[in-house]
C-alpha cells in the first residue's frame, strides 16, 4: 500500500487559507464552515444558480455535496462543477445517500461524469455510484469499507478521479495506487456531517495545491487525527463535535506525522 | 392520568436503530439529526418531490416540521405524508408556528388530514390546529399547556392522532386517554430547536414500533429526562446544548424509569 | 468619536423580548437563533413569498441577511423590507459577500435602497455597497475597517440607515456621527455566523424599541464583550462557540458598562 508524502500539507493549507466554494447539504453546512474555518480555509456557501458559476471560478476548491436535493441546486451543481474545471478550479463530489432513491444515483451519477479530482463516499455510496447493487440504507453504510475497494478503483479508472472510502479503515484509490488509514474512531458517524466536513477538508487540500491523492489522504488524516484527539475530552456525541473542531484548529504537521495509522 | 409502559423503550429504539426520514426546517436540521443519532436511530433529511415519496416508503418514521415552509416544500411533504400511510410508515407532524400566519395554519390544518400517527406542539400551536382563535407570537406559545388540553383532546378525536402538547408539563392525549409529564426545565425553551428535536425522537420511538401513545411519552420522557441530566454541568444555553446531546447518547430505560415524573 | 448612552439597553431588550423576523442564510440560522434566545430575544425564521410580508408587519425588527441568495428569497427579502417599513416595523440589512459576484452586489444595492435602520458589514462589504472597487474575497474582507470609514459615511448618507462596520474595530455612522468599538477578538473570525449573529443582535435592539445609532452600538458592544468573557475558558472556536452563546445569556448592563471600549 502507498504512503503519500504528507509532509508540511497543513502548513501549506493554513499559509495559503484557500477560498474554498461549497454547495452542500442544509444538515451540515454549519458544522462543514466551522471546520474549514478552523483548519485555515476561508469558506462560503453558494448555491444560486445566478452566481453559482461565477463564484466557482474565484476560489481555489469546489465541494460538491448531494446530501439535501433539489433541481434548482443540481442545476447549479452542475454549472459550478463544469466552471471550477473550466477554470482549473478542483473539485470534489460527496454523493450522499446515492443508492438510496433514484433521483440521487442519477445526480451523484451525472456529477462524477464532469471531472471532480476527488469522490469521497462510504462502501455503499461508491458501491452504488459504480454500479454494484445497492447497500445503501439512508446515508449510513451497510458494508465496512472494504468492500467497496474494487467499486473505488473501477469508478476512479472510470472517472478519472481519486477515490476515497471512508469507514473504520479508509482507502484511497486513483485506479493504480492504493492507500489505507486507520484513523479516526466510532464516534465520528455519531455526529451528523462529520463525513461532509471530511469532505470539505479534502477540498480544502485541494485549494491548497495539493495533488488529488495527496490532499484526499491529508483531509482523512487530518479530520481521524482531530477525532483521536478530541476523544478523552468528551463525554459524549455532543462535547465530542466540539472538541472536535477544537482539535482541528490545533492540529499541526508534527502532530499528523506522529499519530497517522498507515495500513 | 395514564402511565403508559416505556419499559424498554429505549432498549428496543437502540436495538432496531430505526431509518428516520425528516422533512423539517433548516433552523433545527442539525440538532435534530444529532439527537437522533444520539438515541441511537438513523436519520435522513430528504425534501424534494422528486424522491421524497419513495424516501418516506423505505424508512421506519416519517417526520415532517413546518417550520420553514415554501410551497415546494409543502408539496414534498403531502407526497410524503401520503407515501407513508400507504406503505403503513407512522408519521408525526410539528406544526411550528400554526396561527401565527394564514399560510402556515392552512398548510398545518391541511397536513393534520393526512393522517398523522402523532401531532405534537405547544399551546398556541394545537389551539391553533384546533381552529380555536390564535395565541400565536412567532414560534413560542402565550398560553401554559394546561389551557390547551380541550383543544388537544378535540384535534386527537378529529383526525385520529395521538396528540401532545408540550410546556412546563407535557400533556398527550388520543381523545380518551390522557397523560401528563412534568420531566424538563425551562432551559428548554433557551435553545433552538429542542421542541423540534422532541418531535424527532417521537418519530424515532414510533419507528422502533412502539404505538402512537407510548411513543409520545417515551420521546418527550427521553428528552425531558436528558435536560434535568445535562442542566447541572451547563453555564448557560451554549453549554446545555452540548449537554444534552451527551446525555441523551447516555440515558438508557433504568434511568428513564427512575426519574419520569408522571402528573 | 460619539458615545451613545446604551445604560439599561440590555434590560430593555430582556424586559420587552422582541419578536425578530429573520430571513437569513442557512449556514448560520441555528446559531443566529441561539444568540437571540441567548440575549432574551424571540426569533423566527421566515422566508416564503407567502408569508414573509404578513410575519414582517407582527415582527418588532426583521433581519435580512443576503448569505446565501436564490431568487425566491430575494423576492421574499423584498416584500418582508417593505411590509416592515410600511408597518413602522424597523429592519437591518447584512449584506453578506456583497461585491464577491454581481448577483450579489445587486441585490445587496437594491435592498440597501428599501429603508434599513441599519446596515451591517466588513470592510469590503461596505465598500462594495458604497461603489468602491471590490475586495472582497468570498465572505471575508481583504481589508481593515478603519479604510472602510469614508465608505460608511457615504453610504449611511445616501441610504439614511445607520451603517455598521466591522472588524478589529467596530465603526457606526449615520453619515454625521461617528462611534468606534474595540471589543471582540479575534476569534469571533474563526466561528462562522458571528458577524451574521451580530446583525441579528442589533436588530434585537432595533425591536426594543432603541434608536438605530444606539441599537448598533448596544448589537455590538454586546457580542464583543461576550467575546471576551467566552475567551479564557475557550480552547480552540468550537469551545468559543459554546461560550459565546453562554456568555450572552450572562450579560447585563453593568458589565457592559464595566468592560466596553469606546475609541
Amino acid at each position: 500500500m502507498e504512503r503519500p508524502d504528507l509532509t508540511s500539507a497543513i502548513a501549506t493549507l493554513r499559509e495559503r487559507a484557500p477560498l474554498v466554494h461549497n454547495i452542500t447539504n442544509y444538515v451540515v453546512m454549519n458544522i462543514t464552515a466551522n471546520a474549514l474555518l478552523a483548519v485555515g480555509a476561508s469558506p462560503a456557501m453558494v448555491h444560486a444558480v445566478e452566481e453559482a458559476a461565477e463564484f466557482a471560478g474565484i476560489a481555489q476548491a469546489l465541494v460538491i455535496n448531494i446530501g439535501t436535493l433539489s433541481p434548482r441546486w443540481v442545476e447549479a451543481m452542475e454549472l459550478a462543477a463544469r466552471a471550477a474545471t473550466e477554470a482549473g478550479v478542483p473539485w470534489i463530489l460527496d454523493p450522499v445517500a446515492a443508492g438510496a432513491t433514484v433521483y440521487r444515483t442519477e445526480t451523484a451519477g451525472r456529477l462524477a461524469r464532469l471531472e471532480p479530482k476527488v469522490i469521497r463516499g462510504n462502501a455503499s455510496e461508491i458501491m452504488a455510484l459504480a454500479g454494484e447493487a445497492g447497500s445503501a440504507r439512508g446515508v449510513d453504510s451497510t458494508r465496512g469499507s472494504d468492500a467497496a475497494i474494487n467499486a473505488a478503483e473501477r469508478l476512479a479508472r472510470a472517472t478519472g478521479a481519486v477515490v476515497a472510502v471512508t469507514g473504520a479503515v479508509d482507502y484511497i484509490t486513483d485506479g493504480n495506487r492504493l492507500a489505507g488509514l486507520a484513523n479516526g474512531d466510532i464516534m465520528l458517524t455519531r455526529v451528523t456531517g462529520t463525513g461532509c466536513s471530511a469532505t470539505a477538508l479534502i477540498g480544502a487540500f485541494l485549494g491548497a495545491g495539493l495533488p488529488a491523492f495527496e490532499a484526499a489522504a491529508a483531509g482523512l488524516a487530518t479530520i481521524g487525527v482531530a477525532a483521536e484527539i478530541a476523544l478523552p475530552g468528551a463525554k459524549g456525541p455532543g462535547s465530542f463535535a466540539v472538541a472536535l473542531i477544537d482539535a482541528l484548529a490545533a492540529i499541526d504537521d508534527a502532530t499528523l506525522a506522529a499519530r497517522i495509522n498507515w495500513v
